[in-house]
């Protein structure tokens, strides 16, 4: 009974959410939102020498059109084209935020299709952040609805779950009214699509890309009156049924926002890495670290790790980031883990950090949350430190923040401040003014 | 272990298909391809007056882009949007092609992938019957891999497999070689979508838009370079392993062409009166039927039809599609059920007609094919005529392009011999000469 009360419900909290005055959204929750922008912003133009970037903006260049929203590279193009590029090349790092019971990346989905149109309508930033906002939350519900046997079946909840999300967003922001926005979310449940097949290719990314394309088309059709399914999300024969083996049904949260529970990715390489990387930088937050004094290093994961980010000995800069003991050494040797443009094949083969290497043993523990890691340390000295890190960890939002805009930094330089200062300055901003910022400023890459 | 091959073969089928020199192409095949063709270009003419007809081209011109494409109505736009306008102009009167075992419509989702790439490339027409051909077959053979079962569980196939096909044509049309249309049909894997849930709806007809849409992007990102799933169809979790419960496997027949089995709609009436349509049209061949001679006719026809189009007494034009009763009193009064103008408000109040449908009764008999009726009439004078047809029979091809031409006649009066005459002239001719013949012409409709 309980879930079948949550299938009627859901395509009406989707509805209530899209209409939620701008007033009546907690102010943490609005400061992650536009932390989110800025994280997609700088993931984005970071983007700029992927070989997807410069084939999505030729594919959206060569469609032309009237010139409505901005892409990455300081193109325009209309909202819907603009969409499908930026969202792409956002995902093309594979390095934007994530959110655990959504199963999937919320910005790249719903920020492409939030910023275009707000760009389109002339609207303030704060009216943006809303809306990706109020769409996040409608894609981690429509997520959690269709469960992890959505994905574990195939799909891509980043561009399935993320179309509906992308459509409450957009469609807020060309003020579709309750009815039209019902067909735009009917709309959307016959254009969703994604699958996970497209994983380790460019596909991946485009379907970041096709969920923000098609939330800006179902609006924009919802908008010129085209008529839907009255509940394409829950109804019969609708996105749930037909995409979802065992639609789990999901408590009934209204409040706080499952929003807040987003998370930012802060190192460039492989998830199940991450919470080792935390552990050991809270060792050396305790203990400056000399690596020549560490003697051995024992990090404890969980077993279904091992055959994901284990390489012993990584033979390029790819590899590296699917490496235990040599992420644990460039983190003994303080070289940032933050920085895409730091895994080159050289480090795969630099001395020093063979050598330290060689000092981390791995070990499994299957009590050990797949989110976290143990680590401890021995020293020369014989005195030893210990400490563990859990990914689901929350951190209060001004270290958060903090540690953003250092990641942007290590990847945009001096440039990340001014993105920063942009978002944040007193008054606020418009859309139209920040999209002049997504221009690729060249040689920015290769300087840092 | 016949499936697993299967499974393994169907891409490889598909990319040979695409690749099949057009001197190879059976002629029969080919002249259904053609005749295809003309029957789509005038469901989509006749869809003029339609609402959806007008959003989609709002739609499409505030978009703009460059022109390489003609639209239904006459207007110009990028390839990827025309199609998206004509797919779904095309199927806004549901009065297209059906093919049983693929499950859907192939014009109205493949054509305006073909037509609008040809158009653009500056083809022949020759060569966007043909590149339809081997997407329309490409489409058949996704439908049945699919099987019933994807249908069932409220996935539309037009759309879904459609895609594949619109890409395969669209990709062919564009040069692709093997490995970019390998990576298309990947992609295609992640963009195709479609559910049933928008019968009834505007979003129907969209539907064929939106699977011709994407063949046009699917095809044009492989054409830049996009890499994607090596086996986006069969592959693991791929198109069939995320959308259908029980791939069926199917048969390996790489010839003679499933699609030769298409159907044309003769009647702008449900799908479940055809065939006793057709069985009353027999007897009147047999003998030329006075209404007024008709003391009774008893139709049979098989149960599953009863709660679909067996409305007794009719209000609306609309409701008079789905009564047996009354279009069997249209049939043996020579009322042409042919053209959807036909059907208004008043002729379900016409006195004369329902004096006649007092006659006819509605039997059933589980025995009799769903595609099947059987007729059996008695005259005042005492003798007695009976009939039956099955929508299965295959009629001479010759006898099959006179009826498509009555069709469109019905509907679009002398226009329909000069496009048919224009398709049909020595030498053939050019997709762009084609596409000038999409223009709208005011008062056609309302003329009949």
């Amino acid at each position: 009974m309980k879930e079948r009360r949550y299938d009627v419900d859901l395509i009406d909290t989707l509805l209530d959410l899209a209409q939620r005055p701008h007033e009546t959204l907690p102010s943490e929750s609005m400061r992650l939102a536009r932390l989110s922008f800025f994280d997609w912003m700088v993931c984005g133009l970071a983007a700029a020498d992927e070989p997807v970037t410069q084939k999505l903006l030729r594919f959206v260049e060569e469609e032309g059109g009237r010139a409505t929203a901005s892409t990455f590279g300081g193109g325009r193009a209309p909202a819907r084209a603009a969409a499908l590029a930026n969202g792409t090349i956002s995902h093309a790092l594979d390095y934007d935020d994530t959110h655990f019971a959504h199963i999937g990346h919320l910005s790249v989905g719903i920020y492409p299709a939030a910023f275009a149109a707000g760009e389109e309508v002339g609207g303030r930033m704060k009216e943006v952040h809303a809306a990706f906002l109020l769409g996040a939350e409608s894609a981690i519900r429509v997520g959690l609805a269709l469960g992890p046997g959505h994905y574990e079946r195939g799909f891509h909840q980043t561009a399935t779950a993320g179309a509906f999300g992308a459509t409450v967003a957009a469609g807020r922001l060309y003020g579709l009214n309750r009815d039209q926005m019902r067909a735009a979310l009917g709309l959307c449940s016959t254009r969703a699509s994604g699958l996970k097949n497209q994983f380790g290719t460019m596909g991946k990314p485009l379907n970041a890309g096709i969920a923000a394309a098609n939330g800006i088309e179902c609006a924009r059709l919802a908008a010129l009156g085209l008529t839907s399914a009255d509940d394409g999300i829950s109804g019969a024969q609708g996105f749930i049924a037909t995409h979802s083996d065992a639609a789990t049904g999901a408590p009934d949260l209204p409040n706080p926002f499952l929003f807040d529970d987003i998370r930012y990715k802060l190192h460039a390489c492989c998830h199940g890495t991450h919470a080792m990387i935390e552990a050991l930088l809270k060792v050396q937050a305790d203990r400056s670290i000399d690596a020549a004094e560490v003697q051995s290093v024992t990090i404890t994961v969980h077993p279904k790790w091992l055959n994901v980010c284990d390489i012993k000995q990584p033979r390029t800069g790819l590899e590296v980031k699917f490496s235990y003991v040599w992420l644990a050494a460039m983190v003994l040797s303080g070289i940032s883990t933050s920085s895409p443009m730091r895994y080159t094949d050289a480090l795969a083969n630099d001395i020093s950090l063979k050598g330290l290497a060689q000092k981390v043993r791995v070990a499994t523990d299957p009590s050990v949350a797949d989110t976290a890691a143990k680590v401890a340390l021995a020293y020369a000295d014989g005195t030893e430190f210990a400490q563990e890190h859990d990914l689901m960890a929350q951190f209060p939002i001004d270290e958060i923040e903090g540690r953003v805009i250092h990641k942007a930094q290590t990847m945009l330089g001096e440039r990340a401040g001014t993105i920063w200062g942009q978002l944040t300055r007193a008054g606020g901003s418009d859309a139209r003014d920040i999209a002049k910022s997504l221009v690729f400023i060249d040689g920015v890459a290769e300087s840092l």
